[in-house]
């Protein structure tokens, strides 16, 4: 009855005035409502007017978002009817109208121009007039449709974007049309995506994350109390089954926990890793973002950027560490390949980390090649800085990351040294996301892949490809461990591809020692990927003088309680150049299993070790490179292609080589894999073609101590021991190997 | 004994002269005798020093050089004995020895320092004491070896660098030093690759292109009438076995042609095309031009540019054309892929082109991309035109270059519109390394492959890979027809494989039309690959306004006598995305076939046709492409993949779809390949993922015409038609179609 007062009063005040001067009056309001006041603010937007034209960074992106939102007001507006997936046209429309309205709010802020008001004016209310009618969407592949989209997800991203439209244009329209607004498009749809989808709301999940935001957002803009205590601490007073899954086979809400800040808390560790891997928290770092940001600048009370530490900002570090030389994300768990901090997404972490963190100046050599800010008072302070030439280079050096929300949940190792980058999993499942490669690793010299994870299998937003979604064979060959590099035992994943035992254990970090430059080293510890099994992979990269690139050595210790076969694949990415073993190729490619991932994997060649050592050269994107690899007669070499049982073309006809040792208990895989030279298809000179490497020996392996010689060509020697208990930094450690003694500080030995 | 009383009182003088000031005496003799006078000469070096410091890509050439160089002499001079084939280190050094002295020789020059000279001077004597008692190389593999290298071939090139390098020396020498360097070194060098070689030299192949130039070059040195004439002429009076072959399988010396002008006049077509395609022609460039150079500076009287209608220059003009927009070559027949104007011997037909021809501004533009020019009179004139702001964009069109001496044997139509490219290869058998691929093509958008065209299957220069080599599956698999996009009949190659058929026949021009910016055409008939039948291509690049980007329309009419099975496969590269017909894939991969190719291709999927159009969409390197093809329930659609019977993964693991008819007489293949919208990884939007083509019909194929409707989505119908017989520009042609008739002038009619 009140509500219906005040909005009688104001369509009677607004009337009025709509018949005097109608831009003066917003001007005016403008100033008492403080609208905006979400991501631009008015002083922001008072001091972006006063250097415009003087910020060239920004200028420019300024200009490109004009010309690209002018080009879309040409071609007026489409609210069409939701129908589509992913990929299809009414998906991606939708999509792309909260784009464009979210922009065309900043040009009317910066620009005072009010065409671009009336566009988004004119766009919300079409909104406003399917919504307040329109269905659930029609397809239902989803555990949580939406209504423009076919799952609320993406209905939650278009309320983070609309909700800052709606904050700019806020003053622009009469208190009658924004009541209209709220009334029949806001609020429903606030409250269709958390209290009438709690299986997608209530949980801590990165889609919750958006799910959060939105409401947040919209709650903050509409400055609704309600919607804004539930999107800090989730649905009140709600109960939820602790039993449902999701569409990926993830736990909806197995311990209660839900909102915002249980959505930072859990599944960022305590040096800002997000559990499900940079390829989402690239995706949920969006959110996460722009929600504090809005938080920050509405709610200063609630302060969030110092909110568990600070872990907003960490994450954001950890971010950018976990990517390659070229900025592209490293592909853990399911992540598509090329996703990298050129994403719009990362401009917000970059220019909010720069704002509202420590203004850290190796923030701004990364903004400068995104060449694109926000347009806002954070995209402001990183064009200035750029302008002021404070820019210095972001130094990616090797880095442990913790998992989990104390960081006692394993974690990921990043070693580097002179272009070469060593990817270390040891993390925990990493949620619905996550894949069966404990202890797994991945290579790569200055941006390209060397030794590759597979990423996912799936085409995100390409319709034609099972409608942009998962595929199965991500089910069924890349979350397998088989499709890894990582021991596979009894061609069987690691807990036996379960999700809900996968997800109560852990690697343990061993050691992780990076104060060396020339020599740095990561070692995890596995004893839950199969019971009875106990896995320590001790990964170095070593910088050695008489080699032309550091190299990686890798001591992969498997101790069982019974025989097994493993399984130790290399997934090198290139063509085969030479090999010390004589294999056979077989005239019909058979799969070399049919279950567990091995259906998928062709054999296309086998051999018998036939020395000590060996050895595979070969040649990726003009380098070449060698993998030395310490083996026995009774070891089985097997190069095999993915592409089996793959009816679709959904794979990628990538290689490996197989190593496969059967019927042992306890055994350790030791190899080095060398970068060295190069080939140019222009000059057709091939330098240093061949492996520095002429001996890899295994002098000491036991419980406490595994010591390998490595030996170059020239006949130089150096040993290297890992501590196998005893790693803490401060033991002192006494070793006699072949009557020379050793004794060292530390976790390991290297000379 | 004239020579030696000469030589007995250049001594004496000599050594009198060296008790002296040796630096003043040399400048002395260098006026009289008129050194440098190859490549560079007295002038340009006078002018080159004048403009030092003032010529930013030649001061940024010289100073790379310089730098180059003294770490060279820094590590000292090595010959070691000759013993390795091509990677090989005694291999890799003394090629690194001949470019070293050449860029040496000119610092001495340029730079007027004698520290290079000197070393110049120390390694060949150095090559002078091993030369006079070197045995012939020891390894065997070549059908010509030489001494400091396996093949004759490699010897020459080094004569060629090699003689420069003399010249430029040559006066800082006593004259008892050339002496002995040519009485020791440079004559019995130049007879071992001519004379006692004829096999390897007197011919024409791009091999005795260098034996020709390099004896040419240190005849021009040392003012040798005899060496300069063999090098022009060829060996006098020398009888060649006519049916001897060369290791590649080719005709050493048929019709008893040989010398330089010989190579100049047999392989270049008048438009500049070189038989062997845009590779070899890379290769041979070298010497042609670096000769001619000479010959023009030393020997203006042979007016060797004028040669053959100015031939060699716009041969420059006609290998440029046969690059990509990225400047790497075309890999017709024998190419390595990636080979581009980028390599320095384009460097040298740039520079040379530029200075010697009409000072074309498009060349400076590649001469800015190479950023690199000639250290000589040539590169001074391009970093001039480049300071000077002279440059002007290199603009490739569609181009139509004629093969054989006469330009009457075929040829290579270039088709390009907007980024699209048909590369259409009509030619003759192009030598030694000539493909059995009559009527191919590749496909090219902005220099990416689309539809591949194999290349050649060897690593070159890649010791580990056969020594560098030919491997024996680019006999087996990369000159076999089926690894191209064209017709194979009956599982058999053209020309039935066999090289003496396939050099007496070459396919003839049926119409080239680029007038038309929209629509670019190429049609060409062969009727000697198979003798009974006749197939008939033409292809056109559409610029229609309803489509995005220009599509390709493929029209290949296949006439014979008989029935025959047809194969007609399209080497897509990237992943398949989505067919309109159900395919299925096979458990197990087996090989097409057990010769001509097809050993090496596993069939990875097979489907009947299951309507009038196929289609098939793809992705590639972020852009969506799709191969519509009418078919009828008869045809079936092969998928397979490069990689049966490959031992020792010599071939790359690449795709095709491939169309195969059985026991039809004639048929016509049509097909539409569309390059559509694109992908990005980091903002994952798919942008016109769909084709454009709803339907593909041939509404008229007869003897003298073929009419094609392309209906698009949208309902929208163009007719093609193209003349098979009265193809002439001038004629008129009236027709009628389901009763709608048809008049126009030209070859093709489209609307």
């Amino acid at each position: 009855m009140k509500l219906n007062r005040t909005l009688l009063l104001s369509v009677l005040l607004i009337t009025l005035f709509s018949c005097n001067n109608k831009t003066e009056n917003v001007a005016e309001e403008s100033e008492q409502d403080g609208h905006p006041k979400l991501i631009l603010t008015k002083k922001g937007v008072k001091e972006i007017r006063a250097q415009l034209g003087n910020i060239p960074i920004f200028d420019n992106t300024l200009k490109e978002v004009q010309e690209e939102i002018d080009a879309e007001i040409a071609l007026g507006i489409d609210t069409p009817t939701p129908k589509d997936y992913s990929g299809g046209y009414t998906h991606d429309r939708h999509k792309r109208n909260m784009v464009v309205m979210q922009k065309a709010g900043v040009l009317y802020q910066i620009l005072d121009n009010e065409k671009y008001a009336k566009y988004v004016k004119d766009m919300l209310m079409q909104y406003e007039g399917m919504y307040k009618t329109l269905p659930v969407h029609p397809k239902t592949r989803s555990y949580a449709r939406g209504k423009l989209f076919w799952q609320c997800l993406n209905d939650s991203n278009w309320l983070v974007y609309v909700s800052q439209a709606y904050d700019c244009v806020y003053n622009y329209l009469t208190e009658e049309e924004r009541n209209k607004l709220e009334t029949n498009l806001f609020k429903p749809f606030a409250d269709y995506i958390s209290i009438e989808n709690p299986q997608f709301y209530n949980r801590v999940h990165n889609h919750s994350t958006w799910g959060n935001a939105a409401v947040g957002m919209i709650g903050l803009v509409m400055d609704d109390e309600e919607l804004i205590q539930r999107a800090l601490y989730g649905i009140k007073d709600l109960e939820m089954d602790k039993t449902a899954k999701d569409d990926d086979g993830g736990y909806i809400n197995k311990d209660g926990k839900a909102g915002f800040l249980a959505n930072i808390e859990e599944p960022f560790s305590p040096d800002g890793y997000y559990n499900e891997g940079p390829y989402y928290q690239r995706y949920a770092m969006y959110p996460f973002l722009i929600f504090a940001e809005g938080l920050h600048n509405v709610r200063p009370d609630v302060k969030i950027f110092e909110y568990k530490d600070g872990v907003l900002l960490k994450s954001i570090n950890a971010l950018l560490n976990l990517s390659d030389a070229d900025g592209d994300f490293f592909p853990l768990n399911d992540g598509q390949k090329g996703m990298s901090y050129y994403n719009s997404a990362l401009v917000t972490a970059v220019d909010i980390s720069y704002h509202f963190g420590g203004q850290d100046p190796g923030l701004l050599s990364i903004a400068k090649q995104q060449n694109k800010v926000l347009l806002d008072d954070s995209g402001l302070a990183v064009a200035l800085g750029i302008k002021e030439g404070l820019e210095k280079p972001f130094e990616k050096k090797s880095i442990n990351l913790t998992d989990g929300p104390n960081g006692t949940q394993g974690g990921v190792g990043i070693l580097r040294n002179q272009g070469i980058e060593v990817v270390f999993k040891y993390a925990a499942q990493g949620s619905s996301h996550g894949h069966y490669d404990k202890l797994s690793y991945s290579l790569y010299e200055r941006g390209d892949e060397v030794i590759q994870d597979y990423g996912l299998a799936r085409f995100v937003n390409i319709e034609q490809k099972g409608g942009g979604n998962y595929l199965k064979e991500n089910k069924t060959w890349a979350k397998q461990t088989i499709a890894h590099n990582t021991v596979t035992q009894n061609e069987t994943s690691h807990f036996n591809a379960k999700f809900e035992t996968g997800s109560k254990y852990h690697p343990e970090l061993h050691y992780f020692s990076s104060e060396n430059e020339s020599v740095q080293v990561a070692s995890a510890i596995d004893t839950h990927a199969y019971p009875g099994t106990e896995m320590l992979r001790t990964m170095a990269v070593i910088k050695d003088e008489d080699f032309e690139k550091p190299y990686v050595l890798d001591i992969m210790r498997v101790t069982s309680n019974k025989a097994n076969q493993y399984d130790f694949p290399y997934y090198f990415l290139g063509q085969v150049l030479q090999t010390n073993f004589k294999y056979k190729t077989p005239e019909t490619l058979k799969p070399l299993g049919n279950k567990n991932g091995y259906q998928h994997l062709f054999l296309e060649g086998s051999a018998k070790a036939q020395s000590d050592n060996s050895k595979l050269s070969w040649l990726n994107k003009g380098k070449f490179y060698t993998l030395t690899t310490v083996t026995s007669n009774a070891d089985n070499l097997l190069f095999t292609r993915i592409g089996a049982n793959d009816p679709e073309f959904n794979l990628r006809r990538e290689a490996a080589l197989l190593l496969r040792r059967k019927n042992v208990k306890n055994t350790t895989f030791v190899s080095t894999i060398e970068a060295h030279g190069g080939y140019s298809p222009v000059t057709e000179s091939a330098v240093n073609s061949n492996s520095n490497i002429a001996h890899l020996k295994v002098v000491l392996d036991n419980a406490d101590y595994t010591a390998i010689v490595i030996t170059n060509v020239n006949g130089v020697s150096k040993l290297f021991i890992t501590a196998n208990t005893k790693q803490d930094k401060g033991i002192k450690h006494k070793l006699t190997i072949n009557n020379e003694s050793y004794e060292w500080s530390g976790s390991y030995y290297f000379k």
